[in-house]
């Protein structure tokens, strides 16, 4: 078993060798978005390829897609019966513009205090990276000579890019990527005084509502009041969405909701949530939804409606009195733990039909078959294998969150069949995705030593 | 008095006169919207100037606007208390395209069988034309000298183009254009074998919705479910503008609504209506509206709310995840007497005032002052002596229709404060603002027959 003490000392000890890979790896500007950094997506690729190598993995395969390739790594424990976990991370980056508003070139690491400051720096190169820092800590620590999981690691390239071709991977390497659980290392915790441990994702699906009524677009003024109205009809069938209550109306929408529990909602209302500082990374001037939860529930733990956007009839400048000929809206479902994509797209049809009255044609498209919701309950012993592992870390009880949007992971845990935990040490306002990422050196460190003792929990815990 | 049985010779005998006129004006292309005709348009508003002349007019005048010009002509009564008729009209024509699908050229009047194809020949030269055969036929019966009523026109040059300058026009000379009654020539009767009058048309204000949310389009995955949809809001905004019935929502919207007596109500079920025509003319596979009424008193009588246009957020191809920051909708109401459009404004902003939940902006936009609809009523001594003079020139009772849209009639009746009667004899297949537009011959000489009735009986009425 990991020692607490030892790991941290031999964190604190080695942490030039993490801050080498960074600044090494972050030099490579691997924009999977960008066509015109294709070479340097696979060359990202094949840089952490012999960082897996030399830290001693004694399978490293470079995984090519119909895009950018993934990093294959295994090192199986000495112990046969012991559990499998897979790790996931990507080793590509978001796009840098608008470039001027960086202080400091994102491809060229820089250290201020104990800030280091690159394009992926947090999102996802340092949350890959710590786990080498990790893993020797826990090898050197204990004297073993391989980790007492067998750990497969699979670091795609796309994942910035919407991981076109990742579940095609999972499928295609279903074999060599079985396991007992799933660790995803692309998070982050609440903030830094409250450590915490993502449990579960929202899931997704999204549709089109085509509406078409007269075939033309007709004068409002001859027959204005004696046809049905295309974009009236929309706005009836947008609106009856939600009830008074915030509801979601389909019929049968919430029977499937994983109910959080009562400890889920004290844990919950016990991470600091600054409703203001909300509003303005909203930019909104109020909050509203579902009654009953509070806002972090609302955006994590119950499923939603949006109207994503609505397009018809005349948009230009000044008045033209139509009646439109046809009226769309883009509408998405953020679905919980165990909804169905499936399900929910059948009564979305179902709602639509009977919404549109005689006179309007309804269509009904859903986009890319939908992103089933990912949760792992707190209670699931990797769960608690990995709380405990973040705890020794941290030195602080671990809370828990859910996130509101989905990634991979459900791809993971649907394809992989495996539990998903998540342990990751991003801090709300480490700028991913905008000018001037950065990540907090200390925590990098926080996440080696969670990682060093992450496998001894989670062999304990699943043998 | 004009003799029923002299005028319809006199108009036989010279229709050959009207026949020249429209052969003649036709072929000047006074395309209003297209700038290149702008010259085409004065030398129409010449012709015309010309053509008052010959038929003995004291008075012509042309005059010039900011855009194209108007021909103003007068001839007094004899009599200094006889009333004074103003007769409207316009000169200028819809444009042509697309010219591929006209059978014959469209400023080369052509003759088939009673048909006579061209643009602009009911619409409205056709119109304005039949008034000097009429009024000839008038005095030559009687042996008159002048006609008895005192005659004025204004034709404008602007119609087809929004009539941007003509209630200015009618203000700059609101002394030269006094009178006790305003005769439309612009319209048309119900089909060929139901001749009719209308006696309304409708109103118009016409407003844009504009509903502010985030200030930046937000990922629906952080915070869907949350934070206020602007285009959720905008749904329900424009669904509560109609209740179950078909009746628009907003307070006091219907209290000064005059009300359909059940003589006009009765009058207009005998108007003969193919609902399934109107379909086909709608492309519509419905008709809805109002409760209670039937599809001609939902055009023509009854006051409705439109949504011409909305837009909001992403409307591109496929999915993004977003709640829009802004959602917009362009929304009208069709007016009728004795409705106000600054009230029913008033009564449109506090509800969107009152719709809008916390965190979204609203801000509406009226644009330009609106149309107040206009009504004579069937009773009133204009319309009863109008009945007359197309009655005798019919030989068939005179029934009653009422128009949805609304022209310069309203600026008419509300500048020159005088009841507006609509003589016409277009006819609804007449293809107006189509290609191959045509005006049926023999209409014309029976509008040539009621003008020639008319003074006589105005005269009588108004006295």
């Amino acid at each position: 078993m990991t020692d607490t003490d030892a790991v941290r000392r031999y964190v604190a000890d080695h942490r030039q060798s993490l801050y080498d890979d960074l600044d090494a790896w972050l030099r490579i500007p691997s924009i999977s978005a960008d066509p015109a950094h294709a070479d340097d997506v696979r060359r990202s690729a094949d840089w952490l390829a012999g960082r897996f190598r030399a830290a001693g993995f004694p399978t490293v395969e470079v995984w090519p897609t119909e895009g950018q390739p993934a990093v294959f790594a295994e090192w199986p424990a000495d112990d046969p019966a012991a559990p499998t976990a897979v790790v996931y991370g990507h080793h590509d980056v978001q796009p840098v513009d608008p470039l001027e508003l960086w202080e400091t070139p994102p491809f060229e690491p820089t250290v201020r205090g104990e800030e280091l400051f690159a394009r992926g720096a947090i999102d996802d190169k340092g949350q890959v990276l710590y786990h080498f820092l990790g893993l020797a800590a826990a090898l050197e620590t204990t004297g073993r000579t391989a980790p007492p999981v067998t750990l497969r690691f699979v670091v795609e390239g796309e994942e910035e890019f919407g991981s076109p071709n990742f579940a095609r991977l999972l499928r295609d390497h279903r074999d060599r990527l079985d396991c007992d659980v799933v660790v995803v290392s692309d998070t982050g915790i609440h903030d830094r005084e409250t450590p915490s441990m993502c449990t579960g994702m929202r899931g997704l699906t999204y549709c089109q509502i085509d509406l078409h009524g007269p075939d033309v677009d007709l004068h409002s003024g001859m027959f204005g009041g004696a046809v049905p109205n295309p974009a009236t009809a929309l706005a009836h069938l947008l609106a009856g969405l939600h009830d008074d209550s915030g509801r979601v109306t389909l019929p049968g929408f919430y029977d499937r909701v994983v109910a959080l529990t009562d400890r889920e909602r004290e844990l919950m209302a016990r991470l600091p949530f600054d409703e203001s500082g909300f509003l303005r990374t909203a930019a909104s001037r109020a909050t509203t939804g579902e009654a009953g939860f509070t806002t972090l529930e609302r955006i994590g733990a119950r499923p939603t409606c949006e109207v994503n956007g609505l397009w018809g009839g005349y948009t230009g400048p000044g008045q033209k009195t139509i009646i439109p000929t046809d009226a769309h809206a883009k509408v998405s479902f953020r679905l919980v733990a165990d909804q169905e994509p499936a399900e929910v797209e059948a009564a979305m049809r179902a709602y639509v039909d009977r919404a549109v009255p005689p006179g309007i044609d309804a269509h009904v498209e859903f986009f890319g078959g939908g992103v089933r919701p990912c949760l792992t309950p707190i209670d699931h012993p990797a769960v608690q294998a990995a709380t405990r592992a973040m705890h020794k870390a941290f030195g602080k009880e671990i809370l828990y969150t859910r996130e509101g949007g989905s990634g991979p992971e459900a791809d993971l845990a649907d394809i992989l069949g495996a539990p998903v935990v998540f342990v990751g040490v991003g801090l709300p306002d480490d700028r991913i995705h905008a000018p001037n990422e950065r990540v907090v050196l200390p925590m990098l460190l926080t996440g080696a030593e969670a990682v060093a003792h992450l496998w001894d929990e989670l062999a304990g815990a699943l043998a």
